[in-house]
């Protein structure tokens, strides 16, 4: 997606510049996976024009194969930010209905193509709430990377706004038989999976337990829950940690103290840090430290996608945590 | 519409700020009118979010009369213009599939009141392409308007991408009924109202004059046909005149040369010229130079819009053609 | 007025470009009032070159009813801001001298046309001070209004370059008599209604209510003394509230911790806020409130004035206050 | 003066920035004397404040002698500045009454001091239209350095909306009388020293070759009037040229024709080049030669000053006028 | 390279933001050719920093393959560039010392690995000059692709600050040996082949057949030597055009009259419209016009790098010089 | 030296401007003298382009003497400057080898007029690492300072990209014996003097205690050890304070809390702060207090300098800590 934000704290009523930014859930995670050295391509369809051309350039500075990419359709879905400070939140406008992607067709891929010799399937929540064929595309590549082996997580990701949560949560448990590992909060665990939590606990660990407990007990084969936990203080200030279960045991990361640049896309690069890490250690806690520490940095910058390299988190892991400069 | 335009000569993959503008041909009308001093009000449809409250507002500050505008609706129709310079021309990418404007129906608005006192109306072809019920909406308001003896003007403004030509054609020569004054060029008068003509004359002008007579030969009761004479030399250098035929007697007015800095709205800046002076004195004559001096100063600015003062066309009409200073 | 500041954090003689914004303290009422949906009316005098015209735009996009603007004089009144950051404060350099509305006269308006139909009147003591002429508009105004019934508030705003301390309370305390709310601080009160308390509490709130039944002992007829309490902590830190004296009983409203973008017109937000929720409601303890809630907002967001919809200020009187991101 | 525009071609009421330049008639001059290596100082008097400061550092930072202005003063004089296109022309709104120079006393000024060692002293015909004071500080000026043997050069620059023709006729002929060169042009003559040439020749050298020789008729004592020939084609396009006359002969420079950039203080670059060259060389013919090259650069770059190097003006008189890059 | 320039006209020390943009002769010709579709590798040495990194981004956006550039090295070469304006010409301050291309060697690169399946080698004149390990490297590329029956050109590009004509000459001679195609202008030919044309014709075509002539008698082998016509009116406005000598006949393209937006990188943009045209259809005046018509594109947008789709050359090959509007 | 850094807190690689600022250790001291009303004249070289010309003319503007820089060299030295947020700090990429001022040789300056009337001469601990010819200019002027009695100060600033720290200390104890005035911190202290404190305390202000006293130890003669002590809570938040001891007696300033704008530079704001007032008063207490002070206000402003009047730091320093609007 476009996204388009007027510069600073203005709001969208005062500006007459919008700063210029692309994003969308997957591939954000596709450009952090690549800014760590990891092989990421992208799946998706962009209108062929100028704009849709400038998505695909975007990706592909940052490292992203584009080869998947299908071009066509109608137009490039967008939406609008404004940034929040203390107690005004920020504000989020979607214009994506009739999307190129919405429209993308099954037969616009080729999976077994996509998929060869892929070790990971990262798939949102958002994409098959976006059409019919997109859903059917979600699924096939989901029951054809259960087929080849290949690792698939799946980011819940609800969004009122594209369905309700009856018609979420039917599609999503369908789809989620053929996943690994789901990644979401409480609130998508509600909408999305039916997770109707009679344990209201004051502490959102504990309730995020219990969540995860019940995802468990409803979703057979399923490796992995993860979450971030994320308290706000303010629009400035943000507490933000990771947490797993297995199935058996929980693991919660080091919470980190922010002071927030921008914090669209902290998601995306919690599920990419995951990933990466997972894929050299197969070691959850070392997984979720590292997806905590990666999306603790996406705060600290403007836009959608979250490149920094492995030796930058490396080092806020390693304690660094002061901001002090680098000569 | 939003239209989103690089700073400048960049390119649109080149930019990562968008300069924001609001326009749409009868806005632009609109707020020219208001510009130089009359009561004008424009009527569509908003959606109910930040940025449509934005468009209203930009409308507002230009003076517009927006209380007869809806809110409501999926979306801003929005547009993105890449500015040209020399042999490369200026490229607009539309982007208005299911604006808030195209899903309006009949009774969003109040027509009898909306035309209560007016004098003018003046709808563009854009507004019956966007779908059958803006269609409706525009045939029942110049039905309206010939009932009341209000003045109707018609430009005609065939765009492509929204329909094809016989289509358009079929609708135009239905709606153009209840007009007084068509304005439009010779492919406009082609695509929308079917003038085939077999005069292929190499000089602009004497096409224009046979295209003329077509018109009023195919449409009985319509009282002027204006249209706009562009030489496009290159992106930067374009001569611009404006002229009229009222069934017996053409008339052209004088030619401006123009250093272009954006030419976009420049024919709406022609009809409210048109439209301002005509209200005023009914002579076609000094409303087709009003016109044309109105609309060459468009080119001197950015924007859709046109906001002159009367004091600073006149002095155009006067021959202060030399760009000198002002102090 | 003509707001000029450096983009950011850069100081007066580092920025080679100004960020525009228009204010003043009527102004800044009125907007907010518009944007709430009252039908707000703002008289002063603009010149009539394009300067006055882009101030007189500003408040017509915001929606304020600028018919009783009169156009003329010499100049537009400006003022220059630079940003502070934690100790640096910001400064203020005013050049107002000589501006058009310093020289208005009587007969520039008509003040029966513009309080037909009013419901209140609200004046500022930056008027009275700018000039002889200004002085006489709003005695007239306040007796006029008084006459009609309409009721009136007066924000005393004593600004030390206009005026000194001596003859501000002697004008003041004559204004005063047809004025039904003052709105002002501990300074204020001193310097322009002579308040010299003899009580020197530490704590604000106690100052402040000796003040309050100072006042009230002084100014027979009044109904409220509003005022508001800025503890600052650092440049972007402060804390916010309101509190209200009827001549009885205070009322104090709950206070905002702010990280502030822009503290400018904060003042006016309030005052916006108590006339729209005592319009509505009569309840002072909602009315003071809604204004420090509504002007909790003003410091985050750039520019003297502060439009937030009521839906916006009545979330954060719910307890919105931690700034989660709105999609 | 503090000179705020709006960038690029954005009208006055179209922008929500302003680039910020300095300038003014004499300090124009003093800036590109001082960039030719030259010393020189300035004389004015700007207000105590952060505003003030600027354009002293702003004199500074182009290498002018600042050790004589003199700080104090109410405000900043100002003014706005709209750039022209095509047949557009550039607006100029002056703000600069009651300014801190207009307020300026001979008490603020050490006149031995600031002409000790001087070898010429340049002003302006705006000065003395300033204020009384600043009338007789100009006169002090120039009668002390006639006494010491200065070179006197005086530029007319008559401004209508500081003083009547008459006035300004009676003060300038005044003045004069201690001038060694008078620069200005037609109009200039007409309104600052009541040449009302009975000859309107159609060429606008030969109308100048008129005026020249009634100035002398009527101005004893004078050396040299010089003036520039401006031919404006477009806002854009503008044919360049300067002119001297000694009392018996005439000489014209090259005519350069130029994409403009911005005009304003192309006069003062023009009386800049003619001062350097003239104390180099005292030959009239180099020296109007090269105040032409000097000043068509102004053209060619955004602000008020024109800093070009000895090297670059010489390069442009030896025929370098094709623009080529310089690697 | 990186490249800082002020934004629109302003001088560099005017300014006080650079706009930032990559470039460097042979990454333009990468560039234009990935962005015509054509597998394009850049073989260079980037410091191994956030800004080395940003050079690579900037080359992956544009589609060209980064896999063989080199990490590490000192710094990354600038240069500084102010865009002039009718007489005054653009100037270029280079600061490429010490760069970590200079600082290359032999051993960074695996030349046959650079080289499999590659159809053209184009280097540039500059690179030898850099230092004696890239000059080596520029040796053993030309002599391997030879081997390999890979096409090869080279861009003359004579830089007077890197070496003198001498040496230049001396080492240009023997590394032709292994070159096809020559490219450069008159002033590239007697600087780095020694051709000292003893016909000094005025006009520039017939010049140039005399060099080219020359050439051929001097280098053995050699296929196509290939010219850039440019005719500076000023900065603005330029003639271009292109030539071919096949050592009997000539061909020039059509002459394009340019307003010029920015003219850095047009000899990369014909180089790499050349290459392009020529390995499609082996037709030297399809690719002499293709060659002219891309690189005419150069001048009408920012930056070094030139990216103008097939389709968008075709159309200005085809007539569209109009710049007319496309929606 | 120049510094780019993206504007806001975009990365490095996210940025398509730079903000050009001007500094470099003694430059920001000269400055901040300057600013204070001191004559502060700075010795470096620059390279004689426009570049170098626009370094100069920073300096000017902000009052630096500029007469003894002299012209000349390869290139200007730079530096890139990433802006941290929370826990991501800074980053600062130097480009400097080959600068003009490394390749500055003895007979570039005329030392006895540079420091003929001197009261003071301050040198930074990065100039003789530039270069051998560099190392012998401060050995030279330091000599000659202690001959002529003027008071020497000498800013450690240990750069290990420049040398290492055996090279560094052999040089430095050099140097230093005609040294007055070290300042430095611990990790300076190490590096340049070879002070490897067996004292490893936990707070800060133990530590630098035992480090002082081992330099007064190791260097006979000196008068006074300075420091600043920072506590980077996070990049946005530092707590800040300096101390000094004389050889018996330690003083520590007051402790500031920061919300960091922009850190750099506050060393060399801290070392004009005290040499301004040590000048004035030669109370080492009141020096450290109003270095402390001075060099808290830098960390409010953008640049690598500060300039605040005597005013605005008297104010910090007598508690007006609070950040209230000046008006």
């Amino acid at each position: 997606m476009l996204r388009l934000s007027p510069p600073g704290n203005l709001r969208l009523n005062q500006t007459n510049i919008f700063d210029i930014n692309f994003g969308g859930t997957e591939a954000n995670v596709a450009v952090s996976l690549a800014g760590l050295g990891i092989h990421s391509a992208y799946m998706t369809r962009l209108p062929d024009n100028m704009i849709g051309r400038s998505a695909l350039e975007f990706l592909r500075k940052w490292g992203v194969d584009t080869s998947m990419i299908s071009l066509g359709g109608s137009r490039m879905g967008l939406y609008y930010l404004e940034n929040g400070a203390s107690f005004r939140g920020s504000q989020v406008i979607y214009d994506r209905a009739g999307s190129a992607v919405s429209e993308a067709e099954l037969e616009d891929f080729d999976f077994e193509e996509a998929l060869r010799g892929a070790s990971w399937l990262h798939v949102s929540g958002i994409t098959p709430a976006l059409s019919d064929s997109c859903c059917e595309i979600v699924r096939e590549l989901l029951i054809l990377a259960r087929k080849l082996n290949i690792t698939t997580s799946f980011d819940l990701n609800y969004r009122k706004k594209l369905w309700d949560s009856d018609k979420a949560t039917q599609v999503t448990l369908d789809l989620v038989k053929n996943v690994d590992i789901i990644m979401g909060n409480e609130e998508d665990a509600f909408n999305m999976l039916g997770i109707k939590s009679s344990f209201s606990h004051d502490i959102v660990e504990e309730r995020y337990k219990r969540v995860s407990e019940e995802i468990f007990t409803k979703i057979s084969g399923l490796k992995y829950f993860i979450t971030t936990l994320r308290e706000s203080i303010s629009a400035d200030v943000n507490r933000w940690s990771g947490m797993i279960y297995d199935g058996s045991q929980f693991y919660r990361s080091k919470v980190y103290d922010i002071n927030v640049i921008d914090r669209v896309g902290a998601g995306d690069a919690f599920c990419a840090g995951f990933i990466y890490e997972f894929l050299r250690t197969t070691d959850i806690k070392k997984s979720i430290d590292f997806a905590a520490a990666a999306s603790a940095f996406k705060h600290t910058i403007i836009g959608d996608v979250n490149v920094f390299s492995e030796n930058e988190i490396r080092s806020l892991l390693d304690g660094n945590i002061y901001g002090r400069i680098n000569r």
